[in-house]
Formats: structure tokens, sequence, C-alpha cells
């Protein structure tokens, strides 16, 4: 997701777009990626490593975005 | 997320980048969104149909797209 204070421009054109469909109880719209994928570890701990390795490498922008990992 | 079956061409770009910075225990990389929002809604049930009616009309292709709901 997009960190809290960086505008949102997609949730901002969705939540419009829901208004003009009536759904008008709908507010703070935000937008993010999920990234669902494999990964061969020797452990969890070896994972979790690979994962933010990834994720702060090339997955996410850490200027302006957040991100959480989750192992199956 | 993109139903099974469908291509991820967006996934497997990701895939593919992963592979070239030296992460190749990475494998079936697929994309997909996550949409937050704010909810003004009677109950629980209220809430849970406004949703689904949300996703089935405008944010979800259900064509290729799978979806799914989490209340908070």
């Amino acid at each position: 997701m997009l960190k809290p204070g960086v505008l949102d421009v997609q949730g901002k054109a969705i939540e419009g777009a829901l208004h003009g469909l009536g759904f008008d109880a709908v507010s703070e719209v935000r937008v993010g990626r999920i990234i669902e994928l494999e990964l061969a570890a020797a452990d969890r701990a070896a994972a979790e490593a690979e994962v933010k390795a990834m994720c702060e490498r090339l997955l996410a922008n850490t200027v302006i975005e957040s991100w959480r990992a989750e192992l199956g």
C-alpha cells in the first residue's frame, strides 16, 4: 500500500466511480498490490529474510510504499 | 487475483526480474490488487451485500478475476 500521506490517485478515481454508481457510503479508498509466490527455502527464518530482501530490492518502492509479508 | 488458468503477464515479468536479481528459489508469482475502504453500513450483513455489489459491478472483472472480501 502507499504510505499514509501519499496521495492515492487510483484510490480517488475508484472512489469517484463508486459514488457515480450510487455507492455513496464509501470513503477513504486506497489501492495496493498483492503478490503471491512460491519460495523454496530451508526454513521459515530463511524464507522471511528472502522475502524481506525481495521487497526492499524490487517488489516495493519503499520511498512511498509500505509492505508486509505473510508466510503460508 | 486473476483466476487460475488466466495468464498473469505482470506476475511473469516480476518472476523474471527476481530471477535476474538472483532470487532463483521463486516461482508461481501472481499479482493481484487489494482495495481498502471505509464503508458506512447499518450492520455487517448490509456491509457484506454492499461490498459484493461493488465488486461485481465495478471493482473486479469477474470474467478473469476472482475476489474475496474481509470486513474489519
